[in-house]
């Protein structure tokens, strides 16, 4: 999705329009006052005071229609630059003007713009004409507290887009509603996969029954993966003494990502941020050998990160994640081979679901900004170096971009391409030599001496939240049948006559460990079958005389309008077939 | 394991070990001064100003022997009463009975026991002579606060042990040699299960991979049971905002156990010590007719609870642990059948873990103590009766108990005997009116009303930390082949010869999710052999010519001298029978 505010040409564009708003608004509401007008990176908004009055959709209308009108009109947009004394007497009626005027540095140049009848306090710069603003949208109104403060009057926002041409605006359009149909939160509550609670809190996600399937599924494929590559898994506790983030630097360098600290009899506790320090302490508690390495420490990771309250987003932004989390610990002739194993699991796990939009981005620290970062420039000079190499080597195509690196090391992220447009960092392999360092990790080398090991931190499929929401807006909820909730609903034509051949077909299949629902309630079979599909279950099956009579059973895919029909015993073994390829 | 605190003879007897442990210390180091000398649950110990010195083994020898010198020569004890005045002088020479003294209160009698040469301020009783004394053992000696003060001088604390015949003592030794062996912490560090570290803290262990592989067994193991019985499974936030558990009754009812609060923008957070509040809202965020019900939400749900970090032991006393929980939301009528359902489950998973030693105990409120408990009289009544109703009907033989109830309601707990002696709480079922109150939970009744639906608490295994270190103490660490964390050991006789069919039998029976290990090392085969018995790997698969000649398999089992030898495809069929079928 194109970002308004960051296109040239089309943040003027919205910048006049939300002028354009402000004459509509003027003309219907003549005591009207005004506040501010910005262009957003979804369009623009204007704060608009109406006094106790509370917009409604029909007004959008009107005002809309009143836009339509004053731009056909075609009034020019002219600029003057006036002084100090002329615009307050200009705005003495709306306080809000005269507010922004008092706080503009003494030496700014003030200026308005002009469009017929209405003259608005403002920068610039504009279109030439209203005319220019016919291809707009006004999206919603909501209330907003004066400045941003909620011991203030809240003002009527109004939100709008405009573009160019009515294509433009029609395609653009298009994708939000796309956006609004594909958003996790509304589907995550269609479909009962999570819910949030105010006495829970913010941030903070219970998964339901059906989005927990979905996510158990996640987990153990992604760890049956890692068992055949040699990963060891582990469970650590949740939270540790603060001196373990004194040693491993987080306390220095991330603390403000982090929850309050919990004083305990003589201990000072802290909800661990990253799981990395547990696992450095499981490598250095036995003596290890060249022979040994590498080492692979698995585990699917609950990690507690400060997020404001205002920032926290579905599964997207969360302030209790669950990583699927490893550390390799390899001798640096081995890095190469690693990193190259790291590389060709991610392919073969976005194989398995289909991504295909993505981009390799080797991610670097800032060298202007480097207070983010640990300080040691010999340090990054080598990992970066080092990462670099080992990409190129491998003939990885990537991208380079300052400062978004760990504060430990360089990174190699996987960013993809949302179904509506989003780009998301979803996995991530890390080259750190820093770690090692700061927890006196060691093993013996070919000629028996101490050597410092390099740790690789790795994520697949990032974190189990943030990839059921990346998961949720790709499929919209229709999951490939290997992790749907439901994976067949079972429907009896007729209660009285089918419910019992309907119980053998669910019985067979249950215990083959296929996910099978039987609906057997009083319903119409029009009415369940419409169900079935707006719970997006992808096989629904029909019973009726044909099927009873012949041991088969008809079937309807999701999305689809034709009805199949196979023996049960095919219909047994395709359905085990599908399951096991993750079709 | 008997508790000689408990015993009244056992603990006289013990205590008149202690001053002939004194005397015998008095003769050998004629400086030493006495503080205290206790019975306890496991015998008694002295502790004892020795200036600078540090007591060794071989002193315990020579104090033992002289014990047993003076126990021969078969002195009487006599009581004496004297006044406050005389009893200062008498032990004029030693400030810590004098502090004993000046600390009695001003009524108390003050009484003293003599034998021979040694006399001891005491309250008595002791038996009649220190011949009765002669079957002890002394235990250990240790460093101990005067006072239990560290900013205190340190004591030399000897603990012993003392029986009235040989038999009952070397009995009570065997066990403490068993208990020892069987020690879970032991175990779980020798076959590497799990570890804590300073860094992390108290009562916070890390599961190693070993240990983390069983654990992922079981928890597949009863997750599948769940499912299978129409469980089903969520995810919920490890904290929750205080306002949640002040909703539950756990803030005026629990929080001595909670951990700290932790403020965040306007929130006051917890991490939670149960998580049944997380699944009340579960329940509560859809409408339920009668005939939903029962539902029945699980998870393994991490919870966190306060201990002292003085308390905490191994994986039995955590203050982070991962329970199998789970609440069933029943209808009234519905309440025999689930608690049936519950009883069922717990015998058929004790069947599979070959758990007989065990006893139904219900748990009830102690009525003269009921601020730890929810304050509603009628309630509690009603809960208690309801659940001796129920397992009356279903013929479950049980034992009550009051005060083991949660402050919510009455419970079934299964009480086990482990191996070395303990009684523990494994399963539990609590029938819980309260909850459902406080969270206004409802269901829609047969006649379109609102009703209040109850909830079962349940947890089978326990929790996952507890139910580890009950079966390493029981198994001693050899765990059966389903569970164990490598299930076959492959050694080739000669790797030069041997290695290829070794790596294809390997390669096989990996295939099939067999987790086994190729010893490779240019070690001896003795050696080898030795070490995989240690580790205590139910398979030991040895190949050499005979085996590679003809396809076969040799191979050791835990614990036996015998070698069978199957073909491989025999072999592995064995395997898997084996681990389906979990023996």
């Amino acid at each position: 999705m194109i970002d308004i505010k960051e296109d040239e040409r089309l943040s003027v564009l919205n910048h006049s329009c939300a002028h354009l708003l402000a004459q509509a608004v003027k003309h219907l509401y003549p005591n009207a006052k005004f506040w501010v007008g910005p262009v957003i990176s979804e369009g623009f908004y204007y704060d608009i005071d109406l006094g106790d009055y509370t917009l409604t959709d029909d007004d959008l209308d009107k005002i809309s229609k009143e836009m339509k009108k004053l731009s056909k009109d075609g009034k020019r947009i002219y600029r003057e630059e006036i002084s100090r004394e002329e615009a307050l007497e200009r705005f003495k009626d709306d306080p809000y003007k005269i507010d922004i005027i008092n706080e503009l540095p003494k030496d700014e140049v003030i200026s308005c713009y002009t469009q017929g009848d209405f003259t608005d306090l403002c920068r610039g710069p504009h279109v030439d004409s209203v005319k220019e603003c016919k291809n707009f949208k006004l999206l919603k109104v909501s209330g907003a507290y004066y400045k941003g403060d909620s011991k203030n009057k809240v003002l009527q926002r109004i939100y709008g887009v405009c573009f160019d041409t009515k294509e433009d605006l029609d395609k653009h359009l298009a994708l939000l509603e796309e956006a609004k149909e594909r958003d996790h939160r509304k589907i995550g509550k269609d479909l009962d996969l999570f819910m949030g609670h105010e006495l829970v809190g913010p941030g903070l996600q219970m998964w339901l029954p059906n989005g927990a399937t979905v996510r158990y599924e996640l987990e153990k494929y992604i760890k049956d993966k890692e068992v055949k590559l040699g990963y060891n898994h582990v469970y650590t506790p949740y939270l540790a003494s603060t001196e373990l983030y004194k040693v491993s630097g987080h306390w220095d360098h991330y603390k403000e990502d982090m929850f309050p600290t919990m004083k305990m009899d003589n201990e000072e506790l802290v909800l661990r941020p990253m799981n990395c320090p547990h696992h450095m302490l499981i490598y250095k508690h036995k003596l290890h050998s060249y022979r040994d390495l590498p080492i692979r420490i698995g585990e699917l990771a609950p990690d507690f990160r400060y997020e404001a309250s205002g920032a926290v987003c579905g599964l997207e932004r969360v302030r209790q994640m669950c990583q699927n989390d490893a550390h390799l610990f390899v001798r640096p002739d081995q890095i190469k081979e690693e990193v190259s194993n790291v590389v060709n699991l991610i392919l073969e796990v976005y194989k398995d679901f289909n991504i295909t939009n993505y981009a390799f981005r080797l991610s670097l620290r800032d060298k202007n900004n480097t207070e983010k970062y640990f300080d040691d420039d010999e340090m990054w000079e080598k990992a970066e170096s080092e990462l670099r190499k080992v990409l190129t080597e491998l003939g990885i195509d990537f991208y380079e971009a300052e400062g978004e690196a760990a504060f430990y090391g360089p990174k190699l992220d996987v960013q993809i391409k949302s179904a509506i447009g989003h780009d998301v960092t979803l996995s991530t392999c890390q080259l750190d030599f820093l770690l090692p360092e700061r927890f006196d990790l060691t093993y013996i080398d070919e000629n028996g001496q101490k050597a410092r090991p390099v740790v690789i931190h790795r994520a697949i499929l990032g974190t189990f939240d943030r990839f059921m929401a990346f998961l949720i807006e790709e499929t919209k909820g229709a999951f490939p049948l290997w992790l749907s909730p439901i994976q067949v609903n079972i429907i009896p034509v007729n209660n009285e006559y089918h419910l019992k051949y309907a119980e053998k077909v669910m019985k067979k299949l249950a215990d083959k460990n296929i996910r099978v629902k039987l609906d057997d309630r009083d319903e119409k079979l029009s009415y369940k079958m419409r169900e079935s599909q707006s719970h997006k279950i992808p096989y629904t099956v029909i019973i009726g005389d044909k099927e009873k009579d012949n041991d088969n059973v008809s079937y309807r895919l999701f999305g689809h309008k034709e009805t199949e029909t196979l023996s049960l015993k095919e219909f047994e073994k395709e359905l085990l077939k599908q399951i096991k390829e993750r079709r």
